[in-house]
């Protein structure tokens, strides 16, 4: 039998929540892809965008917009770009994990993905001390041996489903409980629409496209209760026009009442203590 | 000699007929496009929206719209969504064969495509007793195997050509009459315009865009008098924002008079009767 | 040294020309482009739209509208089709060569370049006594090969070549004079925004997509001068939406004066006409 | 640790640079992409526009503005469309290197690398005595060895990377300074909306689609006071629609006060000298 999805109770009385993410793959997403790209200056160039320039203009326009995010950082940019990871701890977002070198998670490869996991952690204990508390695997792909690792390293949460509309909690192989899902929608995200390569060429589509496609997904979210989150890269809406997309996909949220801006996160403990509450009231 | 499309009288005067078809393929569309999938929870998880989120969702938006929509739905979502199904069966909605595990006919495998039609009937049997009447190969590709097997077992209909504007019999290689075509039009669908994956990337596309497109091939088609048939899936039309394309294409239809909105099956019947009062006139 | 454009004077002062042509390849595109498509019944009504549906819609608005087309016409057409092309006859279009079996012209295959071209011409002959004056080769691809049995074959024109806003005439590989060419712009079409198939998925484009890129070429076109080629497929535009671009496209055309609807025939046949006065001229 | 990109002083005041460059290629691109299209007319016939139509065009358009280009051509077009880069250079255009036959820059081949800088240089040396400071790769692609042996030539700058909205400084392997680099942001071009090939076909976009990104990357530039770089093809942009996208941006531009239109030597020569300013007042 399918399950229904859970209606979750957001802080406040919101209709919504809305979760900024950014999954900072800086050149690490161009070297795993082929490692020829080590030596295509241009190519990488692509990703270090996202480290040069992007993230502190993230950065500065989170802060004006007195808003966290949270960051999805492979353990190759920790090790890379640890100034800029450093800025984005400074100002009280959220730094979570995205594997070490953006490798997909591959269920025939269970070493690796251990290795990817320990290495990204690793990366963040030695420069900051700092423990993750959520997790996306590159590419959004998941797997059970991903969540099994998750939770023997105490994740409080995932994000790379796209089967709801509200936040869940994985079950594992075994049944036993896994850690929280933060779900997506497809579109909800920047790489589809501005990200492109010459050798693997995408078209690219202009801010009215993004804006109609974000603002319809946010309100119809809203209507329904669920998460609008939104799954964007540094190198992508780090771009002029892109930072433009961003700036007044976020005013047109704030015509709204009753949204709730929180990081990943903050969701995921919300999520939990209904959790906990639903089982209390069911013992009783 | 190429025939001419055959016009049809729509009941009650209508000057076109709107047929709103979902394509219940769940995760069985991504389990047939490589076996790997099976193990890939978030590549899943964009058929299992389909299930747990889309169809509740879809369901309520056609009863407070009084519609009734035809569900091409395979024999692995009857087995593994059945409450999903017994719902849909429950609106008193069309319920429509469309294969067993989502295989695209090949006209190389006539074993497979008698196995994919006779499992598709036995889980509609074995769930709810049910026989389907109409039929809708996988990615709506067929070959006259699979028309021969149709007559074989009693099917009414079938929908997959795009030949015509109005729909029309098949004739079998041997000359017998085959099913009656539902033909569908190209850009009536929704996957072109809201489904992607992350190995075959596709552009996504606004409201917008999806409802100029609907909006002019249903204009066009009633002024022709022929037959809108739209074919949606419900993990993509389903999503937040497509539901809300749904929405705006059903009211803006609502603005013109004469449309009749019908099942395929109803649709069918129709053809059918007109077909044997021709032949009734044509024998006197 | 690169040679110019050269000006052309369009007959009665026009600014430019428009030449509406139809690539009416039904089935044959698809026979061609994969033997196994022979059995495959949803991909070949894609074709088939073309002549039972396409053609008397297209062969009606042109009626309506007092224009006259270019219908390039694979011999494969022509002997499946013959009424269709009987229609487009009767209704004083032009009708031209295309090919037999819609193969694209391999440099490496003369023997196959000849076939196709052999075969076109019979099927004309045999059906119709008639002599076709146009070629356009499939796919709208050419190499020396072909405009030497162009030339062989008394042909007066060709259009497949990209490289020029007015007709010019080829130089054969000799030096001789080749056919007249009728260049295209290669956003002046519909195939690229309107047709798709489930093997080779393209994106869809509306109405305000086609008609902003088709009315900025034909605006432009007009300002200098040249010639407006629209190089159709019945399977596409003949397609509701696509009618309704195509009739958008005219009526925006009517509103400016100074614009010369014609053939393929008549343009090649003015632009002989000021060759050889020029010629005249450059003698005295 | 990751530097932060460096602002610049554009001259008398300006907000931000505008440089309109024109990558040349004509047919060398296609030849280059694959040997067999030395035989297919029409593929080549995309590249001769850009000599025969597009460059007169552009050196029209950019008389009658009082703007200067920067054309990166490939040594081939220099030796085969001679008279149009001596056009180019007539108007005062800045005439730019673009290899020899557009063969993407392969760091496992150094010698070809060699020689097709040293040929472009030769055609450039051969026709016309001179010797470009600018430089771009063919496919904006770049690596270690491209930037050496810049240096060796004595190139003042290149363009190929997208990892800045300001001018910097390349860093050879060797610590040594490499050539200056103009970046470029990856949608402000031409090809990737306005090219296509049967045999890789991309969707083609309207004037408003690339309006829009261009100048909401313009926009943002000039507020984030960066260099907008527009990486054009005369066989793109020079197609009646595409002059007209062309047209609408730079008076889009005009608009706006504090913009300075400058050719990517004159960008690159005022970021020579504010970096030698700041040496010496670092030095005092």
């Amino acid at each position: 039998m399918t399950a229904d999805t859970i209606p979750i109770k957001w802080p406040g009385g919101a209709k919504c929540a809305v979760c900024l993410t950014f999954d900072f793959d800086a050149e690490s997403l161009w070297l795993n892809q082929d490692p020829k790209n080590a030596e295509q200056i241009a190519t990488l160039s692509l990703g270090h965008y996202g480290a040069k320039v992007a993230v502190p203009k993230i950065l500065e326009f989170l802060r004006a917009e007195g808003l966290k995010g949270t960051f999805f950082t492979p353990g190759w940019t920790v090790d890379n770009h640890t100034n800029r990871v450093e800025a984005i701890l400074k100002d009280g977002h959220e730094l979570a994990h995205h594997g070490y070198m953006h490798r997909w998670p591959n269920p025939d490869k269970p070493a690796e993905i251990v290795e990817e996991l320990d290495k990204g952690l690793d990366a963040m204990q030695r420069h900051f001390g700092y423990r993750p508390k959520g997790h996306r695997p590159p590419a959004s792909e998941t797997n059970h041996i991903v969540l099994e690792e998750l939770v023997k390293r105490g994740f409080l949460y995932t994000s790379a489903c796209k089967d709801d509309i509200n936040p869940y909690r994985h079950v594992l192989r075994d049944g036993r409980p896994g850690p929280i899902e933060l779900p997506q929608q497809p579109s909800l995200g920047d790489w589809g629409y501005g990200a492109t390569h010459i050798k693997a060429p995408r078209p690219l589509f202009p801010r009215e496209h993004v804006l109609s496609i974000w603002q319809d997904e946010f309100e119809m979210l809203r209507e329904w209760g669920g998460l609008v989150m939104v799954v964007m890269h540094p190198q992508v809406s780090g771009r002029p026009l892109r930072m433009k997309i961003l700036r007044e996909f976020i005013a047109h949220t704030r015509k709204f009442d009753k949204v709730w801006y929180a990081t990943g996160q903050e969701i995921a403990e919300v999520f939990q203590a209904q959790e906990r509450a639903a089982k209390r009231a069911a013992a009783e």
